[in-house]
């Protein structure tokens, strides 16, 4: 709120992404998007997430001029909801009660990459890092020994074969590597939904991740609903 | 070498920071400056990081006409020296053969977070992660449990009184967290040296890191010279 207050300030044009119109932030700012997610009542938010990134990709879209974009935009509801009915039981099975795990990403799917691990600490209690696959082979893949699981989300876009490359040669290392993509050859595939749009197809993983994650914790013996030393609103010191 | 060539290419006046002044970096660079490191026989490079950030800081200090730096960097080695001496043993018997654990910084100091946490990775196979201590407290920290190890690496700026505030918030939950700071209430204070500039602080910190890693690699039964997985030269895919 203090940020877009003195952006706003300086003569910037401030657009504020939210779920709740009447907040201070939508107050502070020139233009508000309403995410329309409805009331979020898990800590670990998730449908804010996928909606404000979906908010952000229509404004671009928009911007660009993009139309394959606002095409997949329309039918993102539908193919969200076969997204979320993938569950990736072989990686469940995989990480069961181990400590520790790599995701990786490049590109768009990096962020949702970063967003995947954090979930896996904020509900399952689970160190999961994330990396691009441009980084990990430089030192991180030291700390990978036999059946050490790595989640590699791959998106249908230019960076697809670069990064499935990349978890073939760590599946070759010994590691148990999953990815979402056709064109692995010893990492192994799981179930994916393609958008039509390399922008969106992020959003579709991050939507299996989450029907994923969500039994892991249960499998894990810890309630998702509940993340340890957390509460909704964290101070930023 | 090839990001430096289209750089010169397009206009842009080069340096290059290197060990090899006969190097293909070196040839293509307009300018060289030598770290004098000596040969670097190590996989995991250390050496040749905290004289190429000396060298960015001398530059640095001549460019900003900042003569506090140039004294701090003219009393560096000798302040290096003692920094090598520390080793932080109630560390390394913290940290034990647990799996996994959290370094912390902000600000210059982040950077040496980074560092730290890729050679716990590199020389003890362990799963070392770096956040900023701004970000540590919104979901990173639900994997903290009793007695999981917390490493706060905190330098003489302005950055210290937050970063241990976070520090004993961390030590409040359960967690064994050592800072290099006299204004821990909760959390360990641990040796540093003080190199009297917050700029060269930072790398007082990491040679005391080293000293303590390679120790630690070894009690952990790890040759901290051969890195799992790793060569000398790392190809970006």
């Amino acid at each position: 709120v203090k940020m877009t207050h003195a952006a706003r300030r300086d003569g910037a044009h401030t657009i504020a992404i939210t779920n709740d119109t009447a907040s201070p932030l939508a107050n502070e700012a020139d233009r508000v998007l309403d995410i329309h997610a409805g009331p979020e009542r898990s800590v670990a938010a998730t449908k804010t997430f996928v909606t404000s990134a979906v908010a952000g990709l229509a404004l671009y879209a928009d911007w660009a001029g993009d139309d394959d974009l606002r095409a997949a935009l329309l039918y993102l509801p539908a193919q969200l909801k076969l997204a979320a009915e993938i569950d990736w039981p072989e990686l469940r099975e995989s990480i069961g009660q181990r400590p520790s795990l790599f995701t990786t990403g490049r590109g768009p799917a990096w962020a949702i990459s970063g967003e995947a691990a954090l979930k896996f600490k904020e509900t399952c209690q689970l160190h999961a890092e994330s990396y691009s696959s441009a980084e990990i082979l430089h030192g991180p893949i030291s700390i990978v020994d036999a059946g050490f699981p790595v989640l590699s989300l791959a998106a249908g876009d230019a960076a697809e074969p670069g990064l499935v490359d990349v978890a073939d040669r760590i599946a070759e290392m010994g590691a148990q590597v999953f990815v979402t993509s056709e064109m692995c050859r010893k990492a192994r595939r799981i179930d994916y939904v393609r958008t039509g749009h390399p922008l969106t197809d992020p959003l579709a993983l991050i939507v299996s991740f989450y029907s994923m994650v969500e039994r892991l914790a249960l499998d894990r013996g810890v309630d998702p609903d509940i993340p340890r030393h957390l509460r909704k609103v964290t101070e930023t010191v």
